[in-house]
């Protein structure tokens, strides 16, 4: 489980503006129809396994129901996304419960995020090595605005890995193809999703925050994903400014929307790079092999 | 609690064409957006209270974990809506097991359906009297197909009622204006949510079914539905035929669409007409007079 | 055709917050993808006839093209609805030119709107009379902040006619029945659709401007419509306020919602009381007969 | 302006499966709603100039209208894309006629399809260099139903151009830069929209398409495309099977997924390698250097 909080404060009474982005919706994620109509979030952010996603709701509720000022709510909408780790964790037995969700999300730490392996991304596999959690940011020049654009993602899901444009998936013989399509041309043999969260301290409101989101599949496109059937591609995107005074215009979103590509390309490359060789349900997932990974970096002029 | 069964065999194993019309989102309902991603539902589908919601999707996760067959699931997408009961439910307390869960899904029977301040109905209130669960339905003639469109809903919403075109509302004195926004104008006090389940026997495929879906908002117009900001209205729709040879063109949908708005209509008036006056929380709220009300519609000529 | 000006000035330079709903879309309705996109509205919006909706649309263009200061404009999205006019029209003529587009927009007037059969109305079929273009307004009392919302509509479309609750339509013997569904439900047989247009002067983003259009389906549903398969239901919705320092809450709403639910139902009504019985292309359609349907409403008190 | 006949029969008696997919609605695409609610597409589709648009979809509806047989018709949904040329091309002028239109139509041909500076594609601009028309296709194996997902394209967007993973754009320091993001960022000076049309020959439906063409997005993001808010970036997906028996479900979709982002990263490269030079208005846009380019795809082994 992978707690974000958007502010340290009481969400329920200062909400944030946000939105969902619906990739492909092969997916559980709690909360996306109020978050759209209402242009707002209200509640820490979790992402868990598959059929967790109903025990951390409660949780959350939990949560939010006995904070102090809380005590006659009657109305909570948590969001809760989710990838299907079923492949090294005992996913049915959905063993989290209400502690661990508060846990989570009081050790929700502003400064650094931990990745690879953890929370939510402990039983992740992505393009057939071991995922996980991974971010990276983007901050604009002080022209733009000076505004940070942060990704985090939860990577589970099937294709080719390219990495800054080399085909590092091919070159280390981890296609998992059904079947040839053409030459070149590969399908990993797990559906699996991608679950992007992103963060802005930009006063963006819900309906750019949306097209925020969108950018982030230009992300995904860019490391090789497959956009199978069964992918549960969600963004959720947020500003952290509660109540701006002023709103950027949709001219002044181009350069967050490329900055939204790049961090989650790169959240995606970091989520692999810092997973280790995870075993679970009997089974055995490999961590990218970092030295390989560097020497076809290498080769194909993708790193100097 | 209100259980919905597509069909009486393996659900998840042959899933049923659906979608879900969002009217308007500030509610909780669980699993939209794989279904309308995917055009199908594969549980049965459960009303509730709102903060519920989380509880009865894990109840009916561990109903069909445990199905013989289903083993080796590790993906459910269960539908539940909800709305929200706290006038006279003691909401905080989420106090649905997974025991509830699956004797509702066991309950539901075929025949015929018990409305009124029962199930997920129980501690609803619409238009300042008792709401709860109404249901109606609309067969056409054989040379349109002589297919049936039923309605389900759970009422729980504010307005001044109109029955059959009769103010109910006003001649009742039942207002609960906030102000007077002009002359014959009226505005219930407690926000409030209808959840609307639509079935059919005729071949629709998903993309038809959303349609149809929102056809329905038509029908809680007539009723007198103020469409508050706070409303959870929400339409699932599904076809009883699992597995079509043909499917309906878009033209043959009229009649269901004309079916639809009525059948939603009459179901609205039916959960107030069945609800008995009910005590919660220490507070009551009184059933619809049917003898006055009668008197009403007979004044207005709705009924002869 | 007809011309609704969001303000007087130079709209593409001064653009307004909008957002267009769709009701049904058997429609041609031009420009609504950019305007939801980037939530505003940045040209008159025209209603017109099927058909001509190119014509209206280069005929805007020609308009801004060739305004002052726009001599480097490469980009402009007219916002052009219409309905189907076919029954009276000579629909295929697309008689239509860019001078007479011009002259719309320099025609249009703030202080008061032509109803019934003009403009875009002029051959309009509604409920199997003769329809067109109706408006009507509520003001928000000083405390709810005294807004106005306004609705202009463009009525073309089946149903059986209901007046304030009265079954005008039955009563008249106007069913236009294809078949009986059960009794008391009926189907125009005329497909068609209904155009509508919302204005409001209070401060609202398009988000909420998108929310306040879904309610006018409710509005549409109060009349009678039949909802059918061929109907072009869309809603246009604006705010005259371009540049607002604030916007109004979504809790702020609510009364803004129930006004645009009540303002399209009378708007609809007034487009049949001004609309005259019209003849083309060798057929006639009879204007609502007023002192019958006075007599009607009279009957079912749905008047004094 | 280039015209895709989706077959060669009378398209309105013949429907083709269809949906529109809005990656970025910065554009004025004509049909899209009427597309999506029916699900089907009834004209030819044809690519243009931003301004140009209605005069487009005018001269459909005369080559429509005029076909045998269609002597009664009074609805007609021209479905027309566009992107904006005005850096070449006297946009403004609107020189396209309904002449024109027929003959693009007419011209069409199922065999081969020029490339490059043509068509709609005469004045476009990608990544600093001239783009264009240009298209790809990836054929399933036989085991996968044998089906072909054909892609073409109309490039005219900002980025920094890479091809197969190479960076192109910035070895050849076409950057057009506004500022520097982070090390290694860029976004292009130029605003600018790709239009996207799908093809299968596969028995797909329209929600089913609707998510092929979602998927273009990602092969978009592989090119180096900046996403901006300047876009108009919609896909048109449509099945040439008209009244398929069966329809593949789900699962089916991934390879046909995974195909269309192939092939519309691989159209919109042949876009670029088949642009020559262009002059317009005064102004000359490069075509891509194809030798320097092969050399940086040698050098960064994206070409043997």
């Amino acid at each position: 489980m992978t707690a974000i909080l958007p502010h340290k404060g009481n969400l329920f009474r200062e909400k944030v503006p946000g939105a969902v982005f619906v990739g492909n919706a092969f997916g559980k994620l709690a909360g996306s129809t109020q978050v759209n109509e209402l242009g707002e979030i209200e509640t820490p952010i979790l992402l868990t396994s598959t059929l967790a996603v109903p025990r951390v709701v409660d949780g959350v509720m939990d949560y939010i129901l006995t904070q102090p000022g809380n005590e006659h709510m009657q109305s909570i909408n948590p969001v809760v996304g989710e990838t299907n780790d079923g492949w090294l964790n005992d996913i049915r037995a959905r063993r989290i419960t209400s502690v661990d969700v508060a846990e989570a999300i009081r050790g929700a730490k502003g400064d650094e995020v931990e990745e690879g392996a953890v929370g939510a991304g402990t039983g992740t596999v992505a393009f057939g090595f071991k995922g996980g959690i991974g971010t990276s940011s983007r901050k604009l020049p002080s022209n733009l605005g000076g505004y940070t654009v942060g990704v985090l993602v939860q990577t589970n899901f099937g294709g080719v890995l390219t990495i800054n444009g080399a085909p590092v998936g091919r070159e280390l013989g981890i296609y998992y193809l059904k079947q040839q399509l053409a030459p070149g041309s590969a399908q990993d043999r797990a559906d699996g999703s991608c679950m992007i969260v992103v963060a802005t301290d930009a006063p963006v409101d819900s309906r750019n925050l949306s097209r925020l989101a969108a950018r982030t599949m230009m992300g995904l496109g860019r490391t090789g994903s497959a956009g199978s059937n069964g992918s549960g591609d969600y963004t959720i995107a947020f500003s952290t400014k509660t109540q701006p005074t002023t709103r950027i215009s949709n001219d002044e979103m181009s350069p967050l929307f490329l900055a939204a590509i790049e961090a989650t390309e790169e959240a995606i490359y970091n989520s692999l790079f810092k997973a280790k060789t995870t075993k679970g349900c009997g089974r055995t997932v490999e961590a990218l092999p970092i030295e390989k990974t560097i020497t076809i970096l290498k080769k194909y002029q993708a790193i100097k």
